[in-house]
């Protein structure tokens, strides 16, 4: 991360939320992370199913390598080169869960149609719910940011 | 949502990840739900906290309202306008506390101070983990997208 070379001015150096922004939080990056944890390995295959223009898929390509969340590798027999999620870009799975979660709850109109996530035993996963030690349900109003 | 005034052509119709980035997906409205959780209610609170440039801000703060994330209440005693999250919008908390939790992993260098977030206990929040429902810890690797 501190060697990325588009390293930016954080909008708000402290925050760890409102880092993650900088790094993930045009809609083109959220959306490649998203189709490289469904399987999109390939300029093409991303290019397909975004249906983004080429030049700035090559840049936001370029931008998440340069975090760290990507990365090429020779992919046989003809060695093209393919992106592979790094272990700090596998690891934003709980930030997708939760835009899926929001969104499959506030974002569809009732009965209309939406891809679901599932387990390997077929199981429809959520994202979980945030909750204290002792299980109490977290929210906005029963947590605060101490700087 | 399906009355929101600017609702948007969908980037990816029925992809619930999408949908939630296309109303939620630039860096100043995330930062602006941020705020807003972390007490933010005048026009005043959001341009301090965010140093963003007024007529962005109102375009934003708009387009949150037009979405039904956060809506304006009149304030007690000079019946000045106020801003406070919609329903809706409280339900973006684990969106946020998610991106917390990667920042705080991948966007800090070992040492580097930021922010952390407290329950009313006092004990440090974290962002959950998702699991099946026999516990097994899910990741994009062992969960798939069905259309």
């Amino acid at each position: 991360m501190s060697d990325a070379p588009d390293r930016p001015q954080w909008t708000d150096p402290t925050c760890p939320v409102a880092r993650t922004v900088d790094v993930v939080g045009d809609r083109w990056s959220m959306l490649l992370i998203r189709d490289a944890m469904d399987g999109a390995r390939t300029f093409t295959d991303f290019q397909q199913r975004t249906g983004i223009a080429r030049n700035i898929l090559a840049d936001r390509l370029r931008r998440l390598a340069a975090y760290g969340l990507i990365e090429q590798v020779d992919a046989p027999p003809a060695k093209r080169k393919q992106y592979e999620l790094t272990a700090a870009g596998e690891e934003l799975f709980p930030v997708v869960l939760a835009l899926r979660g929001w969104g499959e709850r506030h974002a569809f109109a009732d009965g209309e149609a939406h891809s679901i996530l599932i387990d390997t035993a077929g199981a429809q996963v959520s994202a979980p719910e945030p909750v204290s030690a002792d299980g109490t349900p977290l929210t906005s109003r029963n947590t605060r940011v101490v700087r």
